[in-house]
């Protein structure tokens, strides 16, 4: 049997999973990345782990590791000024596991290796042309041109978080102003309701809540308060408008919906869908449909950076 | 020698030409688009200049015919409600070819035509990841991702004009508002000098025109006319803005301006460069320039629609 080895290096946790050709996750651990405040700490020691469960699969050929991290660089193996890891500067980490490892290992970003994971195991088996779009903390994508993922001359390429939405919008963590992730991301959806709360006096479930998470405004759009069915109005309908532009450009066959925002796409696809298709370019009417991802409750990072070395 | 043949079906001209690998044009038929109310009449009347043609280069390989068209979708061979050719519905086009010459026939649009130019004859020739950008009538584009053209699931990919600048702007062709070519093109230019002549006391020689082109402003610009600068200025910082969108997206080595506006690139390069680096996402700065095509005096489309064939 064929096994890849995937490893997702997030802000909080890091896991490791060696990973069959079905997307079965055959072993997993779980590190605290905070653990490792330097890289080379992490090489040796999830290193280590690596050599040692290989032994458990001696009869199979492993392929090879693939890692998912923040502010990867699929060209140069690299991590970039990841603000969320505490690593300065710039970490050749697909290099420094090659060594340690000696097996072939690539790294591209954590929005990219969720694309990887819905071509191989998700809904976008079939597909050669789609989008995935990770409403996290910020928004990241994972964008599949002609079957292959789109990296660009700088290995960047696929920031659609920062296309922008609005010139003199929301003040954005990259310095800029009115960034697509400063409305529709689980941080954009809270400052959305903080904007709401301060400003009407309707009653809100959400106004007793000290720290509010994307999660609550769910829970109390399911409850049927106002404040958080608008918020989840606005943020779908920022996201749909300029979903039609990035069809325009794209023509995907399927956009697909992932992270923790989307955990409710019952709840924001539909203004998403509606906003996307009254915006949309009369060539692509009904040519594109927003889906959850079909591995919405996995780690898709982490099958994703599997699938890497799996493709 | 090998040779393919380019057919560039325009509003107006419709040309023909037998193309070497370097991109020379050994023979050159031109032809007015009108004479051919029917696509059937323009197959016919090409299709016999075309065998006739053929007997001239009996000794090469003559690898297919390549087309060029306003509306052409790749993957159909056809073109689709192009207003401008005056014929209706979609039309089969490379397929009526193909049977009339008996060669492979290819069809592309006009945008994604000079993009095959710029890559196998122009600016382009070791770049996998770049750009064209025409600003004629409207705003085309052809996208190179990979070191292939960006067709998307539906074959209209690219449609970079019809990415939106502003949800109230000015009325657009396509029934919207405010995409990006009703500022950035030849057309788009006028409305800006037409909207300033309205507004402004300030003295013009465009005041005395009736009928203002884009080639008056460049000429007006050129003597020092402020209303020409501003407009110029004003076109180049929209398109600038939005195209560090464009780079975010798609992270190219280049992006080329070719068409009737882009002549004037010596006036136009400078505001929208500065522009885009001004907007331009961290990661991105310095990773792309902004050149005028080296094919601009050529007929790109016409080189277009046989470098694909030559690929």
């Amino acid at each position: 049997m064929k096994i890849a080895i995937g490893l997702d290096i997030g802000g909080t946790n890091t896991e490791l999973a060696w990973v069959n050709s079905k997307g079965e996750i055959l072993k997993h651990l779980k590190l605290k990345t905070k653990n490792f405040p330097k890289p080379e700490q992490l090489v040796e020691n999830v290193g280590n782990a690596i050599l040692e469960g290989n032994n458990e699969f001696s009869s199979d050929k492993i392929l090879g590791l693939g890692i998912g991290a923040p502010n990867g660089n699929y060209y140069n193996g690299s991590i970039e000024f990841a603000p969320n890891l505490g690593w300065k500067g710039i970490i050749y980490l697909a290099e420094l596991f090659k060594q340690k490892i000696k097996l072939p290992t690539k790294l591209t970003n954590d929005a990219n290796a969720a694309a990887y994971a819905e071509m191989l195991y998700g809904g976008a088996k079939n597909m050669q042309n789609f989008l995935v779009v990770t409403l996290g903390t910020g928004l990241g994508s994972g964008i599949i041109v002609n079957g292959e993922m789109l990296y660009g001359s700088t290995g960047f390429a696929g920031e659609l978080g920062h296309t922008v939405v609005d010139y003199n919008g929301r003040t954005c963590g990259c310095g800029r102003k009115g960034c697509l992730e400063t409305y529709a991301s689980a941080t954009g959806i809270v400052r959305t309701v903080n904007d709401y709360l301060a400003t009407t006096k309707e009653s809100s479930t959400l106004k007793k809540l000290t720290n509010i998470e994307s999660k609550d405004i769910f829970l109390a759009a399911m409850q049927n308060d106002n404040i958080a069915i608008k918020s989840i109005n606005y943020t779908g309908e920022i996201l749909g408008k300029h979903l039609s532009d990035y069809v325009a450009l794209f023509s995907p066959e399927a956009i697909f919906l992932t992270g923790g925002l989307a955990k409710a796409h019952q709840l924001l696809i539909p203004p998403t869908q509606k906003a996307m298709n009254k915006q949309m370019l009369n060539i692509f009417q009904n040519t594109v449909k927003i889906l959850p991802s079909q591995l919405i409750n996995q780690n898709a990072g982490l099958l994703g950076a599997a699938a890497m070395i799996m493709k």
